[in-house]
């Protein structure tokens, strides 16, 4: 069994050669930080990885979480205790929070690799602790003094614990359908919350002694649709008024799921209100939940492709220690049966599969270290023009970072068990298990479908396709730097090929704009295609910086050559098919809009 | 939930409608059979799936298979006594077994799709059934007189169950490995087996009061390699001159797998001759094992393409029955959020995804049948230049039945969990278990990158290209049989675009026969795009066919129109990039070839 999770010369690799963080070191936000405490940072999140939260892996998902429908109490694994124990004292709550908040202020682009690693370990376990971070983050960004006072420490610090509430029953992709209702008590701050919340991950759990709950819900005079939803903060226990937690607060857990994977995780149903007693707080102006709660889920799509990535990863790195173990087979020229039998990463076939899962975990990684990195200039820099721009890309990299990124990591995983061959189907390795928790990552968080509407149907054409641009201006920077690298002109004539397709692809399909359902029926193969550029355009990047690595004559050779193989492998054969998918485009292809349901 | 399991007016359009199963009624095997028959048996077929393998679905995955290392005796859920039993009692054991042997000798196409709609209801439990008479074809096929005597008809019956012990653990993929031993009983007519067996399905359980397990092992002067593999009949309790069942045969359970999927399958570990009494009786010739097991593994490869066909198939009918009840969203011109939501199925995406569900099995269907029909024509053709070429076809189409339709069966069934969105990743709805047991058919019978090898390295070149040339011959017939009607005017083009591609690719492929290497570095992609054309070849014949219905005014029109359209769909986008794998086989990248293991 490996026991390298993630490559850690990967992520130093993406931050300081090819991202450069250390320059965010001059901004006064991180003057307090230095290469030194971003290494101490990776370093001890591989450490409580590898020592606390890898061995709880698989034991969390065969213990479950127990709820008791006599009670109506929740209890995660023993395990789960010991990863949220050690996440606290070691401040994993709060790395990139605000130091004021108790956080550690790291840049998000460090966050995000101590995020990967984390992920990569135990996803499922991660997750109570993200989402609690997550929640942190949207009341210090939207709530007022006295609700930042009231949670923003105590969730910063892992004493108190968060989710977020917007999936009901009936809305799931739908937000615009959520039911649950907020209405205000008389003379008093707060509302009566009164719905059912599906879905919810670490909806309920015996981890910390309060738990969070931001919820979307609709006043009684609000507008339908997503224009008359608010957003409350709802505690499972209230306070007393020295700020001791007080009497329980209606939030009836109806359930967990029993799930595919993530069998760790409490996904639970909530019923707020059930015995009308429920208050919530409503956060910043009525109706305006929407807008803020996506502040949360924007940071949530990207962080489901940093979990998506690091299972991967992890994946990856159990299938490549495999392939240098197992022996199976000899070379096809070898035609005597008495020679012993070869390591199977000798064979063709082998290590096809295992640069595919190089290039794919790679290749999202560099793509969801910089979103993150955008995060930081959009907080850091003083250009209003810059922060714009920053955050134009962002936008459209997040479907990208959540839809592919998910996408190609189930892939990933996939192939991994194939290299393992029987025993990736044996429930011993811990490979099913990746399998089983990859699943759900294409479908929370907005489906993938959604994504792909929000690319093509939002980010594309918004601003008259100002993030667009931004984007295709990005690109072509980096093809134009790697236009002076000799060696690397096939692949880079490959990416100005497939940008020049997907911008004619994307101008072809503006015509269609009239045709609206039609334009939006190719919302899937665009966000594929988009997506392969968008990859190989990170491994060209990457390229560009190995190759003069090489070039200076660099004692890593064997590294740096394997991040140009990943790239060429990836350039040479996934973006080839961009075309393709960009041909299926532009011939306008009306089978799937014209299909009748009779038909199916 | 969907009560189809299957598309029975997808199976009856295949067997009457495309391949005219009634043609087999001429020969004199099949003259006890009719239309009705044959009718008979799908719809009996199905009210077994129905009324008996689906409601065991679930239980028996929760249930498991329990193994007490104590005593070592192995027991399947209860449920699974019950499929068992039905099956002996409606004679599901020999569908296609000689009348001699008790069997009802049905033609091998009517056989499969009978086979296909008991994988599509419970695919573990079809398994101990199709394994047992996957046994009693073998030693049928191969037996002496008395191995007959002893064994056919008690297994037909069901009285006893069989399996197939290939695999060792040093010895999965490469099978010239195996070491299990097989030395002569001193004047006795035995031999006594030593050695382990991992992986094996079936292996061991309480269903039958015997288990016939055809094992390869070596004789001591067997040359090495593949070479020297015999074929041994080794039952877990031996005779008494009576016949009736005596002494235990010292084939001992060494415990079961706990698997991702598959959960109700008792997958054996079997430490033949643990305490140095297993006898074991040759079949055939010695050394000759591994051509009589690969008549076995030939069908058993079929086999797997129609369980994993059958459960996609399940799954697809499924999404398609929640695509119509889940109402979520409005269409995307309708912004009235106070309207009511609509069903799922009316979103372009969702139907994407179901056109391609659609597409990959009934395409996969269409494939299976004919492959099936081939060995039917094997065995009652007079004519043996029709056998030549019909065992030709067979030969270059196992691979693809195999893997391809493991490999798109598997991604059918992600795209139905993505159609159920949150609830496919909940383990209350069946479509998580599915996804599962799905998993394991790429692995199994050959892994799919074995198949890819047999394909390109033994398949395609073998006897001078005549399996290829037989196929591209019989594709050219349906090509030509298509240019009749005006309406399949792009969809032939396509094809026979196609054809073209393929043929000159391999023709290209063939000059690098002299780097062998290099050649079989192509196989997996290779495959990929043989098996679109395949899969293409087969809906556009099903189009010819669903053509002529509309054309003859045929009052199914819904039906018609969704053959086409789901041709159409596959045409239009999978087998585009049929072409794009061409043109990356035949630049001859060597990036996987190259890459050094210390780069990855």
């Amino acid at each position: 069994m490996s026991d390298k999770l993630v490559n850690l010369r990967d992520i130093r690799f993406v931050l300081y050669e090819v991202l450069k963080v250390e320059g965010l070191l001059d901004s006064e936000r991180y003057s307090m930080h230095s290469r030194e405490t971003f290494d101490m940072a990776i370093d001890a999140a591989y450490k409580l990885a590898r020592e606390v939260c890898w061995p709880a892996y698989t034991s969390m998902d065969k213990a479950g979480v127990k709820y008791d429908p006599r009670t109506r109490k929740t209890e995660v694994p023993e395990s789960m205790h010991r990863v949220w124990a050690a996440s606290k004292e070691g401040g994993w709550f709060g790395i990139t929070s605000e130091c004021e908040h108790g956080g550690q202020q790291f840049p998000g682009t460090v966050g995000r690799a101590v995020e990967f690693i984390l992920h990569a370990a135990n996803t499922a376990a991660r997750m109570y602790v993200g989402g609690t971070n997550g929640a942190a983050h949207l009341i210090a960004a939207f709530g007022d003094e006295k609700m930042k006072a009231t949670y923003v420490e105590k969730l910063t610090a892992g004493e108190w614990a968060g989710t977020m509430a917007l999936t009901e029953p009936q809305a799931g992709s739908s937000l615009s359908d959520v039911k649950t209702t907020a209405i205000k008590a008389k003379d008093r701050d707060h509302y009566l919350i009164t719905g059912t919340k599906s879905f919810i991950s670490s909806g309920d759990h015996d981890l910390a002694e309060n738990i969070v709950h931001p919820v979307l819900a609709r006043l009684p005079d609000a507008p339908p649709g997503v224009k008359g939803i608010s957003l409350f903060i709802v505690p499972k226990y209230r306070f007393r008024p020295d700020g001791s937690i007080g009497e329980f607060n209606d939030v009836v857990t109806g359930g967990v799921e029993h799930k595919l994977g993530l069998r760790g995780q409490a996904t639970a149903t909530l019923n707020f209100g059930e015995n009308g007693d429920c208050h919530g707080w409503l956060m910043g102006e009525p109706n305006k939940g929407l807008a803020y709660m996506f502040q949360l889920m924007n940071g949530a799509r990207i962080a489901t492709g940093v979990q998506a990535t690091g299972v991967a990863s992890n994946a990856y790195q159990h299938a490549l220690q495999y392939s240098k173990e197992r022996l199976q087979g000899r070379a096809i020229t070898e035609k005597d049966p008495t020679k012993p039998q070869i390591a199977i990463v000798n064979h063709p076939d082998v290590r096809r599969m295992l640069l595919t899962q190089k290039a794919y975990t790679e290749g999202m990684f560099a793509l969801l270290a910089y979103a993150a990195n955008l995060t930081d200039r959009i907080r850091i820099s003083s250009s209003a023009e810059e922060r714009e721009r920053a955050q134009d890309l962002l936008e459209i990299l997040t479907p990208v970072c959540k839809a592919y990124g998910s996408d190609i990591s189930f892939q990933s995983t996939v192939l991994a068990i194939q290299v393992y061959g029987g025993y990736g189907f044996s429930e011993e390795f811990p490979l099913a298990q990746m399998l089983r928790d990859q699943k759900v990552f294409s479908i929370y968080e907005g489906t993938n479908n959604i994504q792909a509407m929000d690319l093509l149907g939002r980010k594309v054409v918004m601003k008259h396709g100002a993030s667009f641009k931004a984007l295709v201006g990005e690109i072509a920077k980096t093809i134009e730097e790697a236009r002076g690298l000799a060696p690397l002109k096939e692949m880079t004539d490959k990416v100005e090929a497939a940008l020049r397709t997907v911008i004619d692809t994307t101008q072809q399909l503006a015509k269609l704009l009239v045709e609206i359902d039609l334009y939006m029926s190719y919302a899937s193969p665009y966000l594929q295609m988009f997506s392969q550029l968008v990859i190989s355009w990170q491994l060209l990047w990457e390229s560009v910086v190995a190759q003069k690595a090489l070039d200076g004559g660099s004692s890593e050779r064997d590294f740096y050559l394997g991040k140009l193989a990943a790239a060429q492998f990836y350039v040479n054969n996934d973006l080839a098919y961009a075309h393709t998918t960009a041909r299926i485009i532009k011939t306008g292809d009306r089978v799937a809009l014209d299909c009748q349901e009779a038909w199916l």
